[in-house]
């Protein structure tokens, strides 16, 4: 470990892949362990679509994402701090991390004015006027009471001028040392974000500034931000894996906003430890199966009397109990419950993937799994 | 027992209650044991809506019911039957009953033509034309495969021509006698219908009339439909207990489509033992709960920071796990999760309140049980 590891958020590398930089590790948290790779499911406002926590923990989800723009605007902090913060609000007794914000209001806030000192944003729900220092959003999710927060940084999109960029990284930068000076809850860790686009110096010297400050105060763990925004696919790898290994070894790494099952993979063989994105349950409520054999769209007539389940390989509630045909018609008819079953399967196949994942890299034997999933036709059409 | 009670659906009656017609029973199926009274839950197109068979196993629910109607015309009961039957289609292994779509016709549809030997109707999704006769509609329950089927009846409106009323009252009595002798199925039970409409005198002649096809020929069960179609409440009491107490005594009592609390009891009280509704699930959606102290629109503002549970005397798991003010936040942040808590709130409610009822009666307590309710605020809120 770290010198500095007397943190309350433990991390752990348990095994390391010797054909890639791929590693299984465990964080501990206020509400229990973490064992990586893992894919947290998204409850952005504090709910993820649908589903109960009981259906969340039945289907192995370890730690759920939820997020502080959202729920900021609505219900607010205040009521959550009320509530006794937001495991209790939402019933959810495992961990949870909460976003700053920061993509969301650079991707939603088109009224948003960005200085060095904050962002001032307007609310998507009322168009009320809002201002967010770094020190006011620690604030905010400190009141939240997530057992992770994310610093507030600044996101560019893609494509976007060099220049800006820079820019960006040097504010999320500055903004990442007074999140970190203002965050002071024992209970709640801190991850910095690396911003620098598609820009492989830009992320070398975003990690290099985050470096400096953590080796005053330690930052818990390291998510890079920025990435999925847009650019292809193999861009993102252009800087991912060098970005990753300029991280300290024993520190979790986090890469937002992913949750394609291929690159999942690929960058767990970089070096990432937890992935979220609201992919797997978006796609369920339009009525799209991930699966071993790759996408299902399950609306198709093909499946209309198709009595076998989703996926043949999963072992989830709604594999082992319901039909396409059946999934298929609650879609036809517009029920709910078809989101419901989607969203449970879709959230257990990366979790379980993740979990193969992590086995495979403890027994040594991540390079094969690896090579098996991508000559697989489910690889090619993830 | 009766004298051709060996049916594979006997029912007990385990204790009268002294001061009204209530008692409590319990019904052999064989997908298990019917306690009575008992609130079955609605899953129209086979499925409850949002809520998978183990939340409502959570919640207590013995029996469903589904409509033959829907399932006739989307997705079809050779699917179904293909499935293996509707409680495997829809992974329910309890008992269902089916409602042999009457109702549905003589309301939904206005492209309907009735004669003596059945109806012409038009499909809601696409127009396309449909007939069913009696027997029609037996072969079609029986793929379906619940353990209770109905009859195909004539339903009458309100209000309603007394002649009209009496032409559906024989029309009605005739097609039971059909589907008593097409439905050959020794694993599914056949309710008769009785209609009516509000007239006294209408209701007996079809309890008569329905009583001699059963001298011959065994109904299973007895339902009173056509009431709760626009008339007002007082006016079904006055010919629902001298319509029950013309039935026989150790026959189940389906009273269909009604699900207010206190009418549930008043009912009750009448000799009924089982009902239906779409109602809890229906409010449940419109963002209100059913509490003891009445209906409560979780939408308004004062529940905005209200850190209690929907109803503090209730067992549910949206009552011991939620407050008022986070089902609030899902409604106005319009989450399915709010139409789900609220769901299995409802149906507890009126589940818990039919257990009630019946441990009362078998304790010799009804009548002070259905004063104490009456007192309450709540039953005159229902």
């Amino acid at each position: 470990m770290d010198a500095l590891s007397k943190s309350q958020f433990p991390f752990t590398v348990e095994a390391d892949d010797t054909h890639s930089s791929a590693r299984a590790g465990r964080l501990l948290t206020p509400h229990g362990p973490i064992e990586t790779p893992v894919f947290m499911p998204v409850g952005t406002r504090a709910t993820v679509k649908g589903l109960t926590p009981t259906q969340l923990e039945d289907l192995g989800a370890h730690i759920i994402l939820s997020n502080t723009y959202h729920l900021f605007l609505r219900p607010g902090p205040d009521l959550i701090e009320k509530a006794g913060g937001l495991h209790r609000f939402m019933a959810w007794d495992h961990p949870i991390l909460t976003d700053s914000g920061g993509f969301q209001l650079f991707s939603l806030a088109d009224t948003l004015k960005v200085d060095d000192d904050g962002v001032n944003f307007a609310s998507i729900l009322d168009g009320s006027k809002h201002r967010w220092s770094p020190e006011d959003n620690m604030r905010v999710q400190n009141q939240l009471g997530a057992d992770i927060v994310m610093q507030l940084d600044q996101c560019t999109p893609y494509p976007c001028d060099k220049s800006l960029v820079e820019t960006a990284v040097k504010r999320s930068a500055s903004w990442a040392k007074r999140c970190r000076d203002a965050q002071q809850n024992p209970h709640q860790a801190l991850f910095a974000i690396i911003q620098g686009g598609v820009f492989g110096d830009l992320r070398l010297q975003s990690v290099s500034r985050l470096l400096e400050i953590d080796a005053q105060n330690r930052f818990e763990g390291f998510a890079l931000g920025g990435y999925s925004v847009g650019e292809p696919h193999e861009t993102m790898f252009e800087t991912l894996g060098a970005t990753a290994a300029a991280l300290p070894y024993e520190r979790p790494r986090y890469l937002m906003g992913v949750g394609n099952p291929s690159t999942l993979l690929a960058a767990i063989a970089e070096g990432i430890d937890l992935f979220d994105c609201v992919l797997p349950t978006r796609t369920a409520r339009m009525g799209t199966a991930f699966t071993s054999e790759g996408k299902l769209n399950v609306r198709n007539a093909r499946f209309a009397d198709d009595l076998s389940p989703l996926d043949p390989h999963c072992d989830c509630p709604s594999c082992t109990r319901y039909t396409r045909a059946y999934i298929r018609h609650l879609i036809l008819s517009k029920e709910m419950l078809a989101s419901v079953l989607l969203s449970i399967h879709n959230l257990r196949f990366l979790i379980a993937l993740m979990a193969r994942a992590r086995q495979a890299i403890l027994e040594g034997t991540f390079a094969s799994f690896l090579r098996a999933w991508n000559s697989t036709p489910a690889s090619q059409d993830f």
